[in-house]
């Protein structure tokens, strides 16, 4: 077991967070920007130094690989160094770093691998400046086009096209990450569940299945002051109540499914006219198929008229769970196991670019704790001493998986 | 009796709503605009062709004046021919058109007055270009300095003192209305009450007391797929139950009671994130100050903190219930009762130039049916004969003062 170099993960997490630095010791580092671009090339340097080998594809993602003895497809860490506005200083960028040191590791103890290791930074996974998110991983795994993808335009208009270009980091297409033996992502929890249980490490088995819908409630505009109560068509009582009675119904379905009213806009938003309409959207997720059904039976099944109001739920968009490799998943536990660090399996609420790599490539996730379950703010924070605990993890994984591939799948090399 | 000639007062409806016309058949005609300028240049015109005095104050406010036989303070009938933008062809302009067909009548009817009418038109009374609403009338009352209200500026920046100089129709503070034996205004209802009760007329008893509130529930940002449903502080699911609960509570306090939730502006508002604050307002109104007083108590005495929400009610402001003068009220529905028109006595739930007016002159209102309630919108709407209606009801109502005054209080002059 080999354990990495806490000071000096330390100083890379904290050299990265340079690159889009806030006042508020966040990090504004959006996709294909300036500061962005400053944090490829280092993480280029750093790996050539290393003595991996740099590719980019059509996406401008990064491929640097370490060589192994063999000709094979490689064992994948990936992740992202893009950040939303105002983010913070672990959510994407940790993944890569982690990867860094894990590679540094096996350099100080001199270990040669039998099969090559790359290290994959995902182009625009936070969708942040260019709609929508995972949407390199998602080119690479057909969930989206590339062609559509190039009109994404930011809100100064420039499309994700002219940022590609203009990055120098666009390649080739033959360049894509296609085939690989193992794809994992570190990445912080962005939730609270590991601090809460004092956990270090998350064992992720999938990423949750979730659903958005749209509900609008339409009634009638009136004067607050001339309008008699009994006379009154006011989507802003049927809405409130609504929301009362979703909250109750889904909060009997099962303990872990999550549903939030994130939006709700009120029209014409006066504090002296009775609105005539309130839409709000609720997101709601859970890993089992099941549960997810009668979620969206609930939804669809509101009543279409209350109060003289209109009840019209839209589904935004759902995805199903996807379900990460187990036998990868087990060699995380087993990590932990080996160094005595306290996990718990779980699964994501959170998208990320390994929910797309899954469906090309046996994938798995490690989590670490995110103190207070913050992240997207400047005031995200992990421990210095569990990020080091999730390079431990990572770099056991990949070396456990390569003594696994190196004795059976390769055969077929 | 003497019955308006309903041909011409709806002509003249017709000529004045093309003054800031819009395409579906509203107006927009923001005060001391150039459709708002175009309307006054008319209203004076024809004032003058009916032998009337013309001045104008330092607000702009026009008084034209009928001469009586005496020299004594004028009966004044009142309104705005100001909007909204993209308002109804009746709110404000037809207390002014009606005062018009008034005066014609008298003058068709070779009636010669005792005492002098006056028509005033006042400046800037939908506070729709420059805030706030009934802004002339309230300088006159003292309820605002006129020196703050020249700063008031529009959505352009054009300051009120600018568009005032600008207009030509600023005049000199002598001019100001201080002193009239009574002062009626006739408005559309802007509410259903009566359409609903088939009634031709409103006799309009006061303005009624209202409050407005803002109550804001501050809980905690949170991923909406990563934070388990019991670690939340969700402000959204407590408003929506504050909402429900309070409009259930209040809707217990009295049948005539109104109150609205017309304003909810939610922090971030972003579909994947659990709100960190909600901020929504309560506008309540009633006759009664007894029953204002309970609405109080139920805003101010919302739990300070639910399920890990701060909940704090703010109060932004009041009004206490202003009461119309109860002899002009008499004769207002005396009138109805010579006409044989069905009336209804009534507080107004709006704001009006009279319920300023009311703290310096004896006041009262005329109210006419709006068609499903509707007001400051394109759709507002009054059937023509109401309009003649309520003209009859205004000239007999003058008619009768001027005869009670003549007898009375003219003593004194």
């Amino acid at each position: 077991m080999y354990a990495s170099d806490r000071s000096r993960l330390q100083a890379l997490i904290e050299r990265f967070s340079q690159f889009g630095a806030t006042a508020n010791g966040g990090v504004t580092r959006l996709s294909l920007s300036k500061e962005d671009v400053s944090a490829r090339d280092c993480f280029v340097e750093i790996c050539k130094e290393l003595g991996m080998d740099i590719k980019t594809d059509d996406m401008a993602n990064i491929y640097a690989t370490l060589p192994g003895k063999k000709e094979c497809p490689p064992i994948v860490i990936g992740s992202h160094l893009d950040s939303v506005e105002k983010g913070g200083r672990f959510d994407g960028v940790l993944g890569v770093l982690t990867g860094i040191e894990a590679i540094r590791t096996l350099k100080d103890n001199n270990i040669e691998l039998e099969i090559p290791l790359m290290l994959v930074n995902f182009t625009n996974e936070e969708g942040a400046r260019f709609d929508p998110a995972m949407m390199s991983s998602g080119v690479i795994a057909s969930k989206f086009n590339r062609e559509e993808m190039l009109t994404s335009s930011d809100k100064n208009g420039i499309t994700f096209q002219e940022a590609l270009q203009a990055s120098g980091y666009e390649g080739e297409q033959e360049n894509r990450l296609t085939e690989a033996l193992a794809y994992i992502e570190l990445h912080i929890e962005q939730g609270p569940v590991l601090a809460a249980k004092d956990c270090n490490i998350g064992v992720v088995e999938g990423v949750l299945g979730m659903v958005c819908y749209e509900i609008t409630v339409t009634g009638e505009s009136n004067h607050a002051g001339t309008t008699p109560m009994s006379m009154r068509k006011d989507p802003m009582i049927v809405a409130s109540r609504l929301i009362s009675s979703l909250h109750e119904q889904l909060g009997k379905i099962d303990d872990k499914l999550v549903f939030t009213f994130g939006r709700m806009n009120v029209t014409p938003n006066i504090h002296t006219v009775i609105p005539n309409k309130v839409v709000f959207t609720i997101d709601s997720r859970h890993q089992s198929p099941e549960v997810m059904r009668q979620v969206e039976k609930v939804l669809t099944g509101v009543a279409a008229e209350e109060n003289g109001c209109r009840i019209r739920p839209v589904k935004l968009w759902g995805r199903d769970t996807v379900f990460f490799d187990e036998a990868i998943c087990d060699e995380v536990e087993k990590s932990c196991h080996n160094f005595g660090y306290s996990f718990n399996r779980m699964f994501s609420g959170a998208g990320h670019d390994a929910q797309y790599i899954a469906s090309i490539i046996p994938s798995a996730m490690i989590f670490v704790p995110s103190i207070g379950g913050k992240s997207h703010c400047e005031e995200e924070e992990t421990e210095f001493e569990d990020c080091a605990k999730g390079a431990d993890v990572l770099l056991r994984t990949v070396l456990a998986l390569q003594t696994k591939f190196s004795r059976s799948t390769l055969n077929q090399y």
